[in-house]
């Protein structure tokens, strides 16, 4: 049998993958997180976390974030600086291809390559991103204050993020395209009773309009109404799309929307393999429940590294 | 329809319920958490917890919990101090009886009990206890110094607790009363490196002898030899038994050691009801995945609050 070089690659360092470096480290593991660019994930997106358990008045992404990595760090977790571009999950030794053309290999995998904020998809999006057009309330709300922006998407996150955005914006326009929104009821409710958030449903976003930065949004009603909406900002909160480029999603069994189902301790479909974070099928994408599952699934690892001998 | 209480009622305030406690005031909903002592559960019992991500150095216990507590604090939790006795939980109404004759009613619960230690059952362990008896390797070890201990077990938690305690003991005996470790590998192997614990396979412990303090425990090998080993302290680490008294276990589909079983989402077998923490029947007990299964619990309480309209 060809030997594997480790115990366990994790790939991707935000919440989940640090945390399943921290607990492989600490069972000292030969094991290895490989990262493609600066650890911290989507969390580096947020500015302030008020709900991780622990920080009583909140703690910035890139706080929590270096915190992480250091108690990871202490324990001596090896992290290496690459982008993975292919893996061969099937066999006893898993091959990792690297884009520098190297090779990892190893007995046992946790994904943790996370997810990013899906986009709309229309012109004036990529040019104006970054002079207007934002993925991130947490992040840009502050640039808006006293301006009118919009928030495109009738979910949780677009319904929650219009009423944070009151905090600086004088009007929050709520575009949606179906004739209802998604949010929870008590969401809504709390958008319903905040004045300065409006809402225009049954309508889709046709191009964003602006040279140096974005002027307004031309709308199409689904009754195929046109009209102009002017806003000096609007945020994309359509929702999240898994990183999967890298990932033989037939072998994982990926759902229709390219994330991993696991079982209860995180192992996917494919013997010595586990999914953690916010690429696994699951209706939940906190910090707190991603650094838990990533504590699960080094158990998980280490169950089946026992079983295998 | 009778109208209940509260949105929500949390049962427990260790770091599942906490959690839970922190994203229900969050949410804003109308919740309430019940706690029959201190809240903590637990944790209280561990010194110092190494492993619980965004505390590079770690943390005490204590001081975590008080975290905990104060940010669920600071949205507005409301608890209560209260011992629960029985509840009715099949019915659009939950109902919740506490010791001191009063109800609460709420449409959803999440039950966030916890577990604590077995117990051998042995003559010596209640009278011993706190005079050498121990449940906890992390509270107690540093108390045997250059002393010869005993740990009773054979699964991960007394083979990884028996190597923690040569820091302090100058001999550990592992005492398990089958022929072979239940610990994965990795742990075993790192006992088996370290010279100051020793092992005593296929016997169990017949009595635990001492007056004010252990001096020793009798022991009886499988094929019936006898034998005395002379110990200062002693340290049960047979596994964890649920607190469940207080559950319609029947109802809730209790697994065969009393555990709560439930889906990714924490939902028990009940509509409305859902289960986090140690309380759950599942592989992995550490203190960031309870946490972790706070937050998803709350989120699945919303979801059936919303559907119930």
């Amino acid at each position: 049998m060809a030997s594997a070089e480790y115990d366990l690659i994790i790939v991707g360092g935000g919440p989940a993958g640090l945390t399943a470096g921290l607990y492989a480290a600490r069972a000292m593991l030969k094991a290895v997180l490989v990262e493609k660019g600066a650890v911290g994930g989507q969390v580096l997106l947020t500015d302030w976390i008020d709900n991780y358990p622990g920080f009583p008045e909140g703690i910035s992404g890139f706080e929590l974030i270096d915190k992480m990595a250091a108690q990871a760090s202490r324990f001596g977790l090896e992290t290496k600086l690459g982008s993975v571009t292919a893996m061969d999950l099937k066999g006893t030794v898993k091959r990792l291809q690297l884009e520098d053309g190297s090779e990892l290999t190893a007995k046992s995998v946790i994904i943790a390559t996370g997810a990013h904020p899906k986009q709309l998809g229309v012109p004036g999006e990529v040019e104006l991103t970054g002079k207007g057009v934002s993925y991130c309330a947490t992040c840009d709300g502050p640039f808006y204050r006293n301006q009118e922006v919009a928030v495109i998407g009738g979910g949780n996150t677009a319904v929650e993020e219009a009423v944070y955005l009151t905090r600086f914006a004088d009007k929050v326009t709520v575009i949606h395209r179906r004739n209802e929104l998604r949010a929870t009821k008590i969401i809504q409710q709390h958008a319903f009773a905040n004045d300065k958030v409006h809402f225009i449903l049954d309508t889709q976003v046709e191009r964003i309009v602006g040279k140096d930065g974005v002027e307004g949004l031309q709308l199409k009603k689904n009754n195929g109404e046109e009209s102009f909406l002017p806003v000096y900002g609007v945020f994309m909160l359509i929702g999240t799309a898994p990183n999967n480029e890298m990932l033989p999603l037939d072998d994982l069994n990926a759902d229709p929307y390219g994330f991993i189902p696991t079982d209860g301790e995180m192992r996917t479909s494919l013997p010595g393999v586990m999914a953690v974070g916010d690429i696994r099928s699951k209706a939940v994408r906190q910090v707190v429940n991603a650094a838990g599952e990533g504590a699960v699934a080094v158990l998980a690892a280490e169950e089946y590294l026992h079983q295998l001998g």
